[in-house]
């Protein structure tokens, strides 16, 4: 048995990560934290999560010196917002915990992606380094080794499982690049009043139009350019990617075809489809990332779909975990 | 042409009646305003409400003294807070103006209400005393004379729509009350952030059980108790009331219709079903309240559906402007 | 291990029942069978519900011969249509099958109601007095000597379940029957192509109004007559209630909280409110019905919810078979 | 005043149609007619649509002899399926009105487009060949001197009014297909009971990737080939389309914007963004198509959004029909 602490626990992501790693039978929960001034500390997580309640009823403890808490957890899962991830990881890492970090703050090994897209300095390059970007299905054998992991989020997950069979194959005629057009549901947004995701404001509607930080972490690690355009939808959970890139000129149905299957056909946490579109309502609540691919001539139409809370989140960061401690990588997600 | 003025201009009701009183023949929109703190000051109307682009494109201007403001007006509109509403009604009808005020500050003729269910003081019981309740169908001859028209807010306008016929025909057996079970879009909870109406937590609930203070108006103006249970939908606009009541002994389904026909049937805003079953989407954008009821043996269930943010709230208010300056009912409404 | 043939696999409710018992430790899916004229024969059930992918992707067979189908089944569920549940259900159990039915076709002791409700003559009423209402937490040791167990359906488990402890313990003033408004989901309509339930002809709406079947099932098991509106919401899944009724003169909530406690405090799929109010988002895609009361003087307002398709469908018939063979009562449930 | 006939009026279109052509100070419509099978006929338009309840409440009649009906009609609009309208408007036309067909049948001058996308044969050559495209924006000319109009749809128009200023202005790097992608409500289906427009299977999901034949209009039209990827939204109107295309390489966002500026300044029912993006909730119920832009080196975003009924439909019919007879270009649709 693991010991693990839940760092922001009263977000969307931090409830199913504890609903996860509540029921997992290698892991113990320590503690639900969320920040030292937040108004729910004291309140049970079943109390701003009711679908959680006789599920799991926790109390939600206010942060204290990471030290203090690291005491006894073995794993730190770390749902919190990008500068408060970047502050805490290292100081868990120091008290030797393992950390799975779901914020943006070690995604990308490269100090000035921070000051440019995310607003602050970063300051724990030696991490940065260290760290390893947790697309399970790509990057099991450094997740292995891992003392920090980075999940990715929803938008990067659902556009590089898509991508990254064409771009590792080098099927991509690039020349022209990708465009990602993503419809992510309005959880994606987090737990927390603001007009722009006030119920009666919600309507579907692109944002981040050319400048979304999703754009330059995608283009990083899958090491060429695309065009990603994120949209809000009007449902609470699940992303959809509609991408639309160029093959090489003589790239045939079944090269892709071949690609993916290679790619996916033992990855229990992907599901490729023969037949049929991903849609939403296919994977919301499930752990899966579902795609599907056609083509006509030398143009490629990849269809992506996942529940932005789970495969873009908390469910790809207990595979990250399953992996890392070499339990069955579907333990507690299926 | 009368010269009007909207405060509160900002909100959905303040939208649509800039929408209504900028389409009004009869009706020049001399400014919008917004309280003096608001941040929307300086923008436009359509700025905020991108569907009036094109339509309305007038500023928001930060509200001065009202008696400044009241100069060259004829007409004012308040869709503003109650205690907002409460402050500015007497000086814009000290001087001179006409009021229509769509908030609760003026609606029911009882001081103490105030202070119980209001949590404010009221200061104008003269006021108090002199408003008219704009329940348009049936007051009409007192709003022609009105200087102050307290407009019924969405819940009373529906309950009391579809009660008044019952009760002022006394076909109620009264020691049952009626059961108004009602269901309102998220706008009737006004276009501000907050995790209640934030998107994700929005879910078809009831609330303000037994303690909601559109129970004592409804009562109040209805003459009898009533149980008024209020619902948030997960829908934007519309209001839907499913009221159960038990009648006298002898009262027929004929004594009944009879009583709806005498009430609305030359009454433009109100649409009696003689089959089919009233709807949200029937009556969503229109300034109609649909009424249908449903007898067997001593029970009757009576069924209103309106637009919360038109027929309780803004089309009403321009309804009861026309009725007060003698235009025809329905001007610029349909 | 036992195995089980579920008979209307392609509905929305015979794909949770076959998630629910493909991963039961104890049971054994030997078939997943739909009607003999089914353009879906021969089709995987996650064809027709993607999101089952991977998890069961097990054929759907054209139903045969009951009593050839039997064989080697010990248990049968039945997720069809009501005429053909009574037509099949006898055969089942000639065979030597325990059979959970879920359709209306053995839930009420009284061979005319289905000449009156539902259209059909029973003739079967041998089986139908040797059937258990499948209430599972007001029914438990009959279920556990049953041959035949009537699940009961979405509206009759909320109501019921909200109600029975008030009714036990004669809380109630009969005088006044109890007015049950209860919102459900589309998915209760079952999974079909329908005008009524297209998408864009989807509204709140009350239907049914006095003659809904659910009303006299609701009364005859309560023992009590009620008023039963049901409406259609606009939302996949979910049954929100919303129950008022009449307290005895001289009872408190003290009193009302003590036959909730004493009904539930040991029941693992009822969740009593402290605090908070049942809504829709809290049970969907759980087992559980929600259940809060609102007391103030005479009246009193319970609010029920329960996911239609789980605890007003498949969940409830699981946790019937649980009961029945002696399993732990939430096994696969939780 | 104009004498005018709707055929297909049971339809969302055709009730959209019935409301502008009801308000229209120049129109008179003489009947309301539907396939002489529609278990419709008889019925009045508001027993469909109870939106129209007291605005218009006409029967629907059984389609007779189009020579008899075309009697006393100047105007016929037709929003009937394809072939019905290629059986149809040749008869109006013979028998002298001026007709509007919302459907498919007289869109592309190329017979062959007919066999190969919509699975007949055309057998009105002459009539295709003379009738006018209705993009009212770009067609005033030709549409003032038209017998027959073919209003486009919905994906074609919010597509075309996006791209026709960067095409006809030589903007765009044509080596680079731009990629449509295009969600519409579930309204563009048309009314109709279908598995794919239930309630419960509806969910954000592209469909007819690659085969959907307005890829071949627009492409047709806009006299360049494009990628256009049609997306089922949950919501049942409106239509954004976000646009993803390469610039010749020394474009600028100026030379971009005069384009945008120089096609729409002077078109009512065009809105551009200089700020914002377009969303479906600022065009629902609204006769506009609402298009911004974004520019980033050689790529370009073009958003665009419409009421798929109305600016996608309906109102382009009646803003082709004001232009037809020169009346103003807006009339009844504001």
């Amino acid at each position: 048995m693991l010991n693990t602490l839940i760092v922001g626990a009263s977000g969307y992501t931090g409830a199913e990560l504890a609903r996860y790693l509540n029921r997992h039978p290698q892991m113990n929960i320590t503690a639900l934290a969320v920040s030292a001034q937040s108004a729910d500390a004291g309140k049970r997580i079943s109390d701003l999560h009711p679908q959680l309640k006789g599920i799991i009823d926790l109390p939600l403890q206010a942060l204290k010196d990471p030290s203090e808490m690291a005491k006894g957890a073995d794993v730190v899962f770390l749902a919190t917002d990008h500068q408060v991830s970047h502050d805490l990881a290292p100081r868990f890492l120091d008290a030797g915990c393992v950390v799975f970090d779901l914020s943006g703050a070690f995604r990308v090994n490269q100090p000035e992606f921070y000051t440019r897209y995310y607003g602050f300095e970063h300051r724990h390059v030696d991490w940065l380094a260290q760290a390893v970007y947790g697309l399970a299905e790509w990057q099991a054998d450094a997740i292995r080794q891992a003392r920090l992991v980075a999940v990715p989020g929803c938008y990067p997950t659902a556009s590089q499982l898509a991508l990254k069979p064409l771009v590792t194959n080098r099927l991509l005629n690039e020349a022209q690049w990708p465009v990602i057009n993503a419809v992510s549901g309005v959880s994606g947004a987090g737990r927390k009043a603001g007009m722009a995701n006030s119920f009666c404001e919600v309507s579907l509607q692109p944002y981040g139009i050319f400048t979304h930080r999703h754009q330059p972490e995608i283009a990083s690690h899958l090491g060429i350019p695309v065009v990603f355009t994120p949209h809000l939808g009007n449902f609470a959970r699940g992303i959809l990617a509609t991408i639309t890139a160029r093959l090489q000129p003589d790239i045939t149905r079944q090269d892709v075809a071949q690609a993916y299957h290679n790619a996916y056909h033992d990855k229990p946490l992907v599901r490729l489809y023969q037949q049929g579109v991903p849609a939403i309502k296919s994977v919301v609540g499930l752990p899966f990332c579902d795609i599907g691919f056609f083509v006509d001539g030398e143009h490629i139409i990849i269809v992506s779909a996942e529940d932005n809370l789970l495969k873009g989140a908390a469910a790809q960061a207990v595979q990250c975990l399953n992996i890392r401690f070499g339990f069955q990588e579907t333990v507690s997600l299926l």
